[in-house]
């Protein structure tokens, strides 16, 4: 599986790189954004991802996000998918929405049809990405992962990472869709994806795996008070009580004033990769 | 005058703004982004001015320029006007090239038609716009200003600092057009907007106005070695020779592996901040 270069930039002590390859799980191409820190030579780094949100790319983050800057201090590789696959022969939602389809994968193995055959962003991100990573990045140190994103991608960070825990030695999330079992987008997708049947919705709900046992090592959440979305779709407060309720150690934050933009994730962005590198450590 | 608000975020403990007003200088709507870190009732805040280069609006830096934390930091005002006047009837370059008429604008008062009547770009951002900003945004001391920009808005910087030497403290630019009478951008543009006689070029030019005899309190400039335009339009080496030859106090930087783009502008952007800033103190 060869990976194509499609651009590689300097920026702040590193380089900020953009790929592409064809990929098994979803049956297209995708392009995925790394930034590699400078490092000694044979040096290995931990790894961030970053899972971004409803009708992003990975260039949303790797413009706006100003994570450079922490990761070249604290020697960390930041790793940006796409959202969703993309391509001639992909289905899109039949309304072009911007909430379903291309796009807004929303991290999940689509079962129903037309969905099934390329919307599989679970495995995408759990199996082929990281094995893809691990045999063509030397520096990347798989054995030290840790997992962060954006709304949808908040979501897919705290599904992920909580279905993965061996994997991920920290998660945290800007304003996460809290419990998609409860949400219009969550529900549009999820339904759209995996049918009807709201048993089979859990393992994409992260206040529905914590209620099942799951866990991660630690959590770290920020959400803007002023966020549009935060009563209907985000629903922070109960992420807030599915930790209380299960005893998951978790900082969750509230952050007077700021919105769903990039203007806020990238106030916080430093702070994370921060709060993350800590817990890289080798 | 009044001027309209199209957007406010905040970001990194300040306020990111976006505003509209009827410029009478260009004769069209003007848009200009404002960054106001969070500051004491009544505080005065110095400001830097950042001019865009060829292509861009105000959006482009605000998004990808990286200079809100340390702004923040350091407690500075930072402003980022159009490039050009737009809008109904303004005319455009007869092919639509990037690097003349619309987001090319020079920072020229243009004295050749049809471009006179709305590309006064030089008298916009000398005169009209700090003038607006002093009667719209109350914690703008317009007594401590600094400019600063990138390629284009390089150019700008250093020939408005020079030309106006009493009102800017410190100047600095990421690759300016160091030379425009000597490259072939600058002899479309000064050709174009100011006709043949280069006589009249020098006013637009920094090398020129060096050897003129103007100066500026400091200048710190950044360039990229691995950008793309450093030998045919950008000439850095013309402007170590003209700081030289003129006893301008100056640090001009050479950069290894850095491009022309905001990959570059944002690695060296939180340096630029706070070297205006000390030189910026009440």
């Amino acid at each position: 599986m060869p990976i194509e270069t499609l651009s590689t930039n300097r920026s702040h002590g590193g380089t900020q790189g953009v790929y592409k390859h064809a990929s098994t799980v979803t049956g297209t191409d995708m392009i995925f954004a790394v930034f590699v820190p400078d490092h000694a030579p044979g040096a290995k780094l931990p790894v961030l991802w970053y899972l971004s949100g409803l009708t992003c790319t990975h260039a949303n983050v790797m413009e706006k996000g100003e994570y450079r800057a922490a990761c070249a201090e604290h020697g960390v590789i930041f790793i940006a998918p796409d959202t969703s696959p993309r391509g001639e022969g992909v289905p899109d939602d039949p309304d072009e929405a911007y909430d379903f389809g291309l796009g807004a994968g929303f991290y999940v193995d689509a079962t129903e049809e037309p969905w099934a055959k390329n919307y599989r962003m679970r495995s995408y991100i759990e199996d082929e990405l990281p094995s893809l990573v691990l045999r063509n990045f030397a520096s990347a140190d798989l054995t030290r992962q840790a997992i962060t994103g954006h709304s949808m991608g908040g979501h897919g960070a705290l599904t992920i990472g909580l279905r993965n825990q061996d994997r991920f030695r920290s998660v945290s999330a800007f304003s996460p869709i809290a419990a998609p079992s409860q949400c219009p987008w969550g529900e549009k997708a999820l339904g759209g994806y995996l049918g009807d049947d709201r048993e089979d919705w859990h393992a994409y709900d992260a206040c529905a795996l914590l209620d099942q046992g799951l866990r991660v090592p630690d959590l770290l959440v920020d959400q803007g008070e002023a966020d549009n979305f935060l009563a209907e779709q985000l629903k922070t407060e109960l992420l807030v009580e599915a930790c209380e309720r299960n005893g998951q150690k978790a900082e969750i934050r509230m952050q007077p004033g700021y919105d769903h933009s990039y203007y806020f994730i990238s106030t916080f962005m430093a702070e994370h990769v921060a709060w993350h590198a800590e817990r890289l450590k080798a």
